[in-house]
């Protein structure tokens, strides 16, 4: 099943899958070329919304937590990429330590990281996970509903070298974000191969960052099939120094939003739509929908009172935002049953293996879906994402699918190239 | 589902499974390792025997005619690996000239080309068909049952580059074994990739290289497995100047299959065995069934009348037979409602993509499935063979299934092997 689309204005997209059905070729072979100067990273996640008019990503996630909500029977496509993943990146690999987010309470993110380590292992990897969580002092059973208990074991160091008792790994794959910081524990681990790398956690990472490189990809592509890329680039600005607590930097952003606000209302114009233009602001490094709000004007931005000022102030791991990005709202017009409909694409190596609607029934169209505490049900996708069907529509099941592969791997050829440059200033 | 096992002998079966099973990180690390060394052919299909006391490949084909009767589920994994293989050997290929055999009256094989240029296109390759057909004068639309219709063009060799009118492409993608030679415009094509090499077609290749290929990969990986290598692999002689017609060669085939029987018995004894050994006889170069006979006793090679002598003497396009493989038959006790089933494993670059049950109802345990004119009904495999489930028993269905894939990939590594020497002998 297909989510279906609320709004009438969806000649844009008709128009953006049209072309990218088109020129399925061309644009295969522009990746082909584009994997051979850029390495993808070893997994990641994007978040799509899809207005009808705009289809574009808001988040792309590069440890990806929900493995679990993808469609079974694409788990051999995971297990083939991977095997190409560690084929290149480490072909003697046979021992795999797997580094977890440390809340071991959590079901949903548990059957990830057990989803994730079947999937390891039959790429052909010893699997073993290693907790920087400091209550795990020894192996730990943890019981996972509906699947095998994990045993989470104490990371070990010595010397240059991570691992665990009796367990020396060539690769260390990591599932936590660092959200909290780069413990000293990863530090300096030259010998070894850490995936994705170091700097590629929010200690290091910041949205902007990304969205730069990703609209510089956008505009290639773009140029590509002769569209226009603000189709699927939305458009963001950065606020360097905002303390919301102090009340600082309240003037970049009023001035920012106003700008952004500008520029999407030009658009707007141009493609005769009549939706109220919005402005996603989130902090610049972090995750998890904490530290985010929306804003349809600027002046909604002056004057937040304390409790508002104190959900923008934190993000996860309760980590302070002073970096703040303005991103422009793509509203959600995609539906299943009456409730919103997020698309979340997965992707290991540069293979796109899957994906899952976030369905969401209370927050409207430009509500933020992925926010904290916030229940969704995962809707995996009947289909791949790889499989266009030239004789069918665009927006039939294979092709809606095959866009949605498509966009999502402009974000990760952006996340490929943001990480080279970040680790080029590291 | 999965056809069950009718003879009573299972145990070395089941101890090769649990083995397998037991060490399947072992086996995955030990292929990567040999595809470091060794490319693998761009595809292959290797016929599997399954007596339940062994589990060999009998054939391995470099010119796979049956991606239609592949799961569709797994069309994602065909794309995915070709995505790789093409990445590996010519990045910047947009364009694909596949050439079919030349029968285009066999809507059977007309859907596996079809099938196998709908997945070259979503793999991201501008494909077309150029035909080796002298009676293919023009563009020629051949309708296929079930399908969109085929476009076939007369080949056009310019220089030394080969394409089709208004159509130069870099890869050229055989899907004709070459029974009946190599033809000239074949010849010389220094500039463009020719997948499989021409090598691998029949006007050079014999199965005796192959099997004496697959004999030292078989024990490397019985060694890896602390398993007797018989297991797996068939035992094979061969006879160079066999004429049939001429009733030359007999005293080598005759000796031959003694011998043979011989060494087959004392491995039924080994292992408490109570069937009936039998020999294979058949063309050593050339592919379809003909020109293939089975032997209890030596005696019966002895004397052929004249319509045996000539059902032997030709293969395919009516090619001479001269070279004789003699093989360890493996009998077939894999039934699907009371049928004879074979199974056939499909791979595309180094991985199993699926495969698929030739199912014959008229044949005995001991017969050969792939005879001339035989009808079969395929059936699909319900699993990819790559995702062992070791919470299950050896011999359930994920975990049969990645065992054929295993057995598969030695049959695939020992064609590489092969292809290297015909190489370098060429």
């Amino acid at each position: 099943m297909i989510p279906h689309l609320t709004t009438a204005l969806t000649g844009p997209l008709q128009e953006l899958e049209k072309r990218v059905l088109e020129s399925s070729t061309e644009i295969e072979h522009w990746f082909r070329g584009k994997w051979q100067e850029h390495t993808p990273p070893f997994y990641c996640s994007v978040d799509l919304r899809n207005s009808g008019f705009k289809l574009a990503p808001v988040d792309t996630n590069l440890f990806p937590g929900g493995f679990n909500n993808l469609n079974p029977a694409f788990m051999p496509l995971c297990v083939q990429a991977v095997m190409g993943a560690i084929e290149k990146i480490c072909p003697n690999a046979k021992d795999l330590l797997l580094i977890p987010e440390n809340h071991t309470r959590n079901q949903f993110y548990l059957q990830n990281v057990g989803r994730l380590a079947t999937i390891l292992r039959q790429a052909g990897l010893n699997v073993r996970i290693g907790s920087l969580n400091p209550a795990i002092t020894e192996p730990t059973r943890i019981e996972v509903e509906g699947g095998a208990a994990l045993l989470v074991e104490p990371l070990l160091r010595s010397g240059n070298r991570l691992g665990l008792t009796n367990f020396d790994p060539c690769t260390i794959l990591l599932n936590n974000d660092l959200s909290s910081g780069l413990p000293d524990i990863l530090k300096g681990l030259d010998e070894q191969f850490v995936l994705p790398p170091i700097h590629a956690g929010w200690a290091v990472r910041r949205k902007s960052n990304h969205f730069a490189a990703y609209e510089e990809v956008a505009k290639e592509f773009a140029s590509l099939l002769s569209i226009d890329p603000w189709l699927v680039n939305p458009y963001f600005a950065v606020c360097g120094e905002v303390n919301f607590h102090e009340r600082t930097g309240e003037e970049c952003l009023t001035s920012n939003v106003d700008a952004l606000l500008i520029q999407i209302r030009a658009k707007y114009l141009e493609y005769g739509i009549k939706e109220t233009p919005y402005v996603v602001v989130k902090a610049d490094a972090g995750t998890y929908g904490m530290g985010i709000m929306t804003a349809r004007d600027a002046s909604e931005l002056r004057g937040l009172n304390r409790k508002q000022r104190n959900k923008m102030s934190v993000v996860k791991e309760g980590m302070e935002v002073s970096e703040v990005i303005m991103q422009e709202g793509v509203h959600t017009y995609e539906r299943v049953n009456d409730a919103s409909a997020e698309p979340v694409v997965y992707m290991i190596d540069r293979y796109v293996v899957g994906g899952f609607y976030r369905v969401h029934t209370e927050k409207g169209v430009d509500g933020v879906l992925n926010a904290p505490g916030m229940q969704f049900s995962p809707l995996a996708f009947d289909d791949c994402c790889t499989t266009p069907d030239h004789t069918a529509k665009p927006g039939d099941g294979p092709n809606r699918f095959y866009t949605y592969g498509v966009v999502s791997r402009l974000a990760l050829l952006a996340a490929s190239v943001e990480l080279e440059r970040t680790e080029m200033a590291a």
